[in-house]
């Protein structure tokens, strides 16, 4: 399906796509303000190239003008959420790579993280399957991660003789699960089961396979219902904030508050609830 | 109760209330080194004012140099903890604000978390019922939080229209009970049930509420029992250590031990283990 | 059993013992990559003293030019891992002691668990029953724990009238089991079950006491089957990336995984795959 990325505004008209947003290399869908990007290569347990790392990266950069779209769902085609970087595709090529090309490499795997974290929409993961190396990470940069009882999530960078920190492993994973626990998994590359990944907060929640998506875009329609401005600010400083001081970060909310109490939403919910109805939000 | 917060020494003298202290939009009660806060409007679920939240930060204020006062206990009349910010006595107003009136109250808002971070004294948080709003945000900047079955907490400022970036939520939050479930929280606005501010961290402990206030009075008075200079240098050293690296914050224990090492307090424990007796603590 | 400490290379020489090791203060085993330390005063409970201290910090400061050591567990002898820092032989002779020299006490102590963290082996602690004040802490410099059900952790500083800054625990505790449970565990001194210490990510798997010792040499031998480079460079980016930014940590993990790209580890790793046969890793 074709969708708009960003449009008409002067300050995002350089950055914003010139056409219909046409997916390459993973499928794209929209529907009621919410995207979902869909891994699909299945018969390969939807593998990462090149290719799709860098479109990837592009898409998500652009989602932060695309003003249109008000959540994000990632998921995988056929039971599998992701395989990880393809190793004919991948792996091969780079055991041959100069320094500069790895670097390059490493470089996009991790703008796309990037990407994620700094577009404004909230991201929820849709995890079915396999969801291993840098399909692990790509749940992990999401927002909000919900899985099945068969998920299986790895970060097996270990097993093809690399680090555990690729992508920001080493930084994103001890504050979801803990330290402890991060670091099992990051230097045994163990599959972590469903079970513990939601007892120990990867998972959200847990669903039926059959179900999975459908439940996961219903919370997408719920958050991109708004307010938007103010989800897109909450995502700002949850990334923000991660390095400063109580009392830095005490400000910075302050300030990111009293921006978002001259919005026009926050009229709109405190008239709603004095005429005892349910606001309706519009994202300015 | 009326009691004298701080008194005595030069280097409090200017900053100290002049008067045994009254509270004025909150209950306060004195006894064994151990001060209750209660939140006192049990007939709106004891929300807060522009005049409460005003007192309570420079309560805490106050209390950094309030040394006859070793522990404090908050919690909320009549069933619940706090409703948040009142919606016809703060809501309402805040939407005819200018920016830098609204920059001033979030300001004030975010200096009671400030002032409850920076006093010396452990707080602990009983918690039944709603806990809402800032109301949350009050728990969270408790130092343990202890709740009943009933305890509802939920950081609903996304349904107002606002950001969950208040007080310092998207810091404080994501540390006590992790990224991914902080996420969850502060996009969605939903309630935690008790069980899970269990699993999850948020609570130290349930109790069954006609023994809540009880209980934690119990813990109170136990911390309030010493070693107080140094339960402060651990308080002071959980928030000052929050975006150190590994090796400043070894570095920065290292120092604030040393200081530890000194006090007769640590002394007077050596002295009873020797003489296998119970230390009894002096605050110096 | 004797064993060499780091040999041959220019820039490991000055730093390096010039013999085999023996360990004066701990028994020190070695086999198959992986090196055993043992406390080992099992009538006291394994109490650390000045000499130990002394002996662990340069024997794990060492370890940072021992390449053949590729793997370290660490426990105690006896069904305990460690009472902390001997009463008679520490306690009493701190309180006797100038400031310099208290520094001089809490820096050993703190460059212990800075020693942990910066060698690059992973640190395993096989932890059975007490474990607490300082020995406490060197659990929570190990990268992995794994305990038994009788397994008491207890950061028990509080108790002698100190503070719970101490080596680090600030900073460390609450990164694994979260900001609310550390802070009780640091202002009470309480033990920690071995369950609480499962559920919470303290331990990463509990075993019976016969096979404790056992079991975690196993999953040390395997880390110790590498790729060890890769690991060494695991460990220090989960140490490096504390207090960064998400987008430092990123951009950190690029060029650390683009240096583990350039190792022979991970050409073989993708021959062994595309050979259907297991990788046999080197460590270059």
């Amino acid at each position: 399906m074709k969708h708009n990325i960003g449009a008409g505004n002067p300050m995002r008209a350089q950055f914003e796509p010139k056409a219909p947003y046409t997916a390459q290399h993973f499928a794209w869908s929209f529907a009621d303000g919410v995207g979902t990007v869909t891994l699909n290569r299945p018969e390969r347990k939807n593998p990462l190239t090149f290719q799709s790392y860098a479109e990837l990266r592009d898409f998500f950069n652009a989602l932060r003008f695309a003003t249109d779209v008000k959540c994000v769902v990632v998921t995988g085609a056929g039971g599998n959420f992701c395989s990880g970087g393809d190793v004919h595709e991948i792996i091969g090529p780079l055991t041959g790579m100069s320094m500069p090309e790895l670097l390059e490499f490493t470089r996009m795997t991790g703008d796309l993280v990037k990407a994620m974290r700094a577009c404004p929409q909230p991201i929820l993961g849709a995890i079915d399957g396999i969801c291993a190396g840098a399909g692990a990470m790509m749940a992990l940069a999401c927002d909000m991660r919900y899985g099945t009882a068969a998920a299986k999530t790895a970060f097996l960078f270990t097993r093809v003789g690399l680090a555990g920190a690729d992508m920001g492993a080493c930084a994103l994973l001890p504050r979801l699960i803990g330290q402890g626990r991060a670091s099992e998994l990051l230097f045994t590359g163990r599959s972590m089961t469903a079970q513990e990944g939601l007892a120990w907060g990867f998972f959200n929640d847990l669903y039926e396979p059959a179900d999975l998506l459908a439940q996961v875009q219903e919370t997408a329609r719920a958050l991109a219902s708004g307010p938007t401005f103010a989800h897109g600010m909450t995502k700002t400083m949850l990334s923000q904030e991660w390095a400063m001081t109580i009392d830095q970060a005490i400000e910075a909310e302050a300030q990111a508050q009293a921006i978002c109490m001259q919005t026009q939403d926050f009229r709109r919910a405190y008239e709603a609830f004095a005429a005892r109805q349910k606001p309706v939000f519009q994202g300015d």
